[in-house]
């Protein structure tokens, strides 16, 4: 079971029609937050069928204001042969500024004159159902309300010149989540979960959560080891290769991004221009002498 | 004007008395996100008032659910001479889990068998009443609602394993804000506001925001050239020398942290034995073979 924020309600994907569901809960994160699962969308009263296509085309964000964003860099086995990077000794988190989050079919406007080098980053990324401290892998997995699609889109020259992730993915609208949520409990485990990325209708990831270094629930319980994750939190569990990084090539205005997750609705994004004039920013080149 | 969550309602701090106030709002976080600023409390009508002291002992956390925490490491040149680095050619900015909040007068946990390295952090918290993108630094000061006293508590052998500021300051507890909050109309500028910190009442920590290496209002511009800051967004400025680091002294349970900000009511923290029974975390070297 997959649910989508429609503007008529929160709303259940059955085959070419979305069944609007008769709950309080304007998104998913609304649902998570107040039942602490997708549960209640499952045996929720239908209200109207809306074609599926109608559906997505106007769908709206399904986790408007998730709690704390995590993330992992370089998570599988494909994107290390790519970069020609080892395998980590350990895991690099991080934690991005959740105004960057937005939903589907959205504009992203291109952060001209702080990167050159945009890159998108398919991925799958989990919503936390319920509270996570010190836990074990099971528990984690078991906290998890639902899988949806994320693009984790990075400014691979602001983290080379910075090396902070806060820094070069939080830009606003640069954490696209949706469309639709899945319900986590429809999936056996996280093990052979595909995720595929897009450009402009040409595929350059493609791979699965088996190729993971570190599982989702080893992550989920690795942070859970240092850090509180409370439910509404999302984790974005790392990209494959096939990223601009790997070919050389960055995001301009009108490319079209789409990332693929099974069981999820697609999620699209649109590179736009900047609408925001460039202003000067402190330097440290231009600081005062103390 | 300063402010604090007491239990009978938003309190406004004058002398030896507390003003309680007529406003709707249960907390300071809840005002800034509903007005953008603490001038509202300015003109409330006084319900009643209470000792200064019974209000400070039963104080409630003024910012108890804040968006996202940006954090600056380094950012004093007491604590680079202190700690024998040099002074950062950019500033070392990271965000840590919005978790880890908590008030005044609390019990931290010691994380016990996740770290050995418990140490306080005296800074001065800014609390953002308006969203600040791409803003110049005159912007940037005019978007603060409040200043408040944090600890930013760090353990500094995760740090140092982990590299990862989000995983080294995010335990539960250990990012205290509080007593109160001061309207940062109050202060003509952000560049002399005077910061201590003491452990069991020994001052270790006492300095002011002019040996700063990077302004408060540098800082917010510089983050906003990349991320959107949000009305309720916390930013820790950094800490000054005299750390436990420094010191080659860690916190253990029973240690009592206080941090002083000028026109702040004090914030104490007393570090408690873990309540957490230990489970066992995932590691590199137990990992499945693919």
């Amino acid at each position: 079971m997959d649910l989508l924020a429609t503007p008529w309600g929160l709303g259940r994907r059955e085959g070419d029609e979305v069944a609007v569901l008769d709950l309080p809960h304007r998104d998913v994160g609304a649902l998570v937050a107040d039942t602490g699962s997708l549960a209640a969308a499952s045996t929720a009263t239908v209200l109207r069928r809306v074609p599926v296509a109608e559906a997505l085309a106007t769908a709206l964000p399904p986790l408007p204001a998730p709690g704390t964003v995590w993330g992992v860099g370089l998570n599988y086995r494909s994107k290390a042969r790519a970069t020609g990077r080892e395998i980590p000794a350990e895991p690099i988190l991080y934690v991005s500024a959740a105004s960057s989050v937005a939903g589907p079919n959205g504009l992203l406007p291109h952060p001209s004159g702080v990167t050159d080098q945009l890159d998108a980053e398919a991925e799958i990324a989990v919503v936390l159902g319920r509270r996570l401290y010190r836990a074990s892998e099971r528990e984690a997995w078991a906290a998890v309300a639902g899988v949806t699609a994320g693009n984790d889109l990075t400014a691979r020259d602001v983290m080379k010149a910075t090396g902070t992730p806060a820094l070069a993915k939080s830009f606003p609208g640069c954490t696209p989540l949706g469309a639709s949520v899945l319900d986590a409990r429809t999936l056996a485990d996280a093990g052979s979960i595909g995720v595929r990325g897009s450009v402009n209708g040409v595929v350059h990831q493609d791979d699965s959560s088996a190729d993971m270094i570190w599982s989702i629930p080893e992550l989920l319980a690795r942070i859970s080891w240092y850090a509180a994750l409370e439910p509404g939190d999302v984790f974005l569990s790392g990209t494959p290769a096939g990223t601009g990084q790997d070919r050389g090539r960055y995001l301009v205005p009108g490319d079209v991004v789409t990332v693929e997750v099974d069981g999820v609705a697609p999620l699209t994004t649109t590179v736009s221009s900047a609408a925001t004039p460039v202003a000067p920013v402190a330097r440290a080149d231009a600081l005062p002498a103390h």
